[in-house]
């Protein structure tokens, strides 16, 4: 489409920081004809401090207008551990049914790997967004006494199953490789195991292209660092994702440069793109912070609203900035912007 | 005590090639005076296409009797997966209690790893082993349906969480860098997540000399390939200690040299000790196994055992033996058996 109306949360820490970044090379790379509209929102600590709210239901009527949403980081010390991710983040990826958690992994050429002998690394972990052990189902019994029992009781259905598997086998067929990788536990938790193994092997069939393999999840984080390559796009459970892709993205160049995408496929709402990082408190506000993993999330986002050619373009300008980068000096993370800025308009 | 007796299960694959040399190494360093028995059991596969039975009450009672077990393999690919995972290696644990899940990750001078720069690790994960998602809670509606419904139950009580905890914490007090990471994922898992943090932290007034801190799963895992010199002891879940001990295992040097011990510290039952590996069909009757893994599962044993001095003289000719293998050449399993015997010995 011809323009895009964007929802901007800068959020806490470095978000705001790596946010301007994100949003000075997306005005970079669009063509003129294309209008950007941005509203910035201000969630986070500060409001909730502020009014007690972390999302509310006029919150998600206004978001529900963008097109898309881009975030920094949401997370304070100051705030108690839980409140920001379960009544921010988490209820905006239920609320607007982000079940397509895209999370690309690819060690680029300069980039420091804590591996050994740079081996080849380029695969997508389609991670399941609104199921598994993070539906807050579960509960506590006899809280605080020697009798408390606490259960947490991960969901998993057919219908959300397949749909992920679905994407994930589609994406996996539109690459070279064509190549996908079940991560679950299914020899320990036999009923989601078996729900997902048996919907994983049906709809193989409707792929016949696609090769397909199943790995254990604790096996999966061997092969991370010792074969990495043989990975092209890994489909799995809400939470294996949440464990394997912050290894994945420590192995393919660190947080500093990964991107994902909360991805709802229909278009029903509108998607969120953020960095995998964090809110980083100890370094906000001083200029440190990478902002290469909010552009390459501007990407996902571009490429998600059908601005292909503006997404590689702010691809490529991010290979060639970090094949540069080395053994140069720091720069700030204005003159990241600003570098990838110019890379992407010349 | 002056005398073992001693369970031995080869079981599947390369099991019965590495429980061969452990018992060497065994007989080779213990005293004149420990009277040494082995009884051998025939589980896994063998058993299991013969009569159907994994594990029976009757099988219970019999490894009952004994001091401890010793394990080699169990799994082959002509058993669906999980019936022999969760027919006997999980029956076990759960009906000897095998709460504490002793993983030491230690890597040695002269020792691959994929990590660059040969990082100093040198941790123990506790793992609990009888509760969390490994109780078997949950089920199946509308199975093979499109309106399929699947739960997988993680269930975590005072005592269970507590008593390990406990464990984790002498085990750390007893090391010289005395500091105790609890790896959860409480922002998301509230409910078990705030049992296990409250329980830590009330435990830890009772440890004031020990340096406790909180990492959550995902971010554990950057810090295992990135840090890893920050880690003591770790103590976690079952199933987040299943993923993070492969990973562990991985980065310290493979599973070739990965010990485990599935401990009731309270002596009611024997506790079993295994190589973390698996049956490795692949390779098995070729003498091409590795049995360091389940060498150093025997100092793990004789340790618990209370023979401290041998479970040393195990662990330093390990250390030596791997120092020289550098670039030398292959050897059988037998051939690093017999030289981990004479070492033992002399
Ligand atoms: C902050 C937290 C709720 C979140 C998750 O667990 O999904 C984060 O770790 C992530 O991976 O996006
Ligand atoms: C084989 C399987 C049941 C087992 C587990 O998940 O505990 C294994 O992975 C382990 O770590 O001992």
């Amino acid at each position: 489409s011809r323009s895009i109306n964007l929802a901007v949360i800068p959020g806490d820490g470095i978000g705001q920081e790596v946010v301007t970044e994100g949003l000075k090379v997306l005005s970079a790379v669009l063509p003129q004809d294309v209008k950007l509209e941005t509203q910035e929102y201000d969630f986070g600590a500060r409001r909730y401090h502020a009014t007690g709210e972390t999302l509310t239901d006029a919150d998600l009527d206004a978001l529900k207008r963008h097109d898309a949403i881009l975030l920094g980081a949401i997370g304070d010390p100051s705030v108690p551990s839980g409140v920001l991710e379960r009544g921010f983040l988490l209820k905006l990826r239920f609320a607007f049914d982000h079940h397509v958690n895209l999370r690309p992994s690819k060690l680029l050429p300069g980039v420091a790997t804590p591996l050994a002998g740079q081996p080849e690394i380029d695969f997508v972990v389609v991670r399941e967004g609104t199921e598994g052990p993070y539906t807050g189902n579960g509960g506590t019994i006899r809280k605080g006494t020697p009798h408390e029992v606490a259960t947490e009781v991960s969901v998993n259905t057919a219908f959300g199953v397949e749909r992920v598997v679905r994407d994930a086998f589609a994406r996996a067929q539109a690459r070279p490789r064509k190549k996908l990788t079940l991560v679950h536990k299914n020899n320990v938790l036999a009923f989601a195991g078996h729900l997902w193994t048996d919907t994983f092997n049906r709809v193989a069939e409707e792929f016949p292209e696609v090769t397909t393999e199943y790995i254990h999840v604790d096996a999966a984080t061997i092969y991370l660092v010792t074969q990495p390559e043989r990975f092209d796009v890994i489909v799995t459970d809400n939470l294996f994702g949440d464990i394997i892709t912050d290894l994945a993205a420590a192995v393919s160049g660190g947080i500093g440069v990964a991107a994902s995408g909360n991805i709802n496929p229909s278009g029903a709402y509108p998607s969120m793109f953020e960095p995998v990082h964090g809110s980083a408190p100890d370094i906000a506000g001083q200029g440190k912070a990478d902002p290469t993993a909010t552009v390459l999330s501007v990407a996902l986002l571009l490429r998600h609203l059908g601005h292909d050619a503006e997404a590689t373009r702010i691809e490529d300008a991010v290979s060639a900035d970090l094949a540069e980068r080395t053994g140069g000096p720091a720069r700030s993370t204005a003159e990241i912007g600003d570098a990838l800025a110019v890379r992407v308009a010349g």
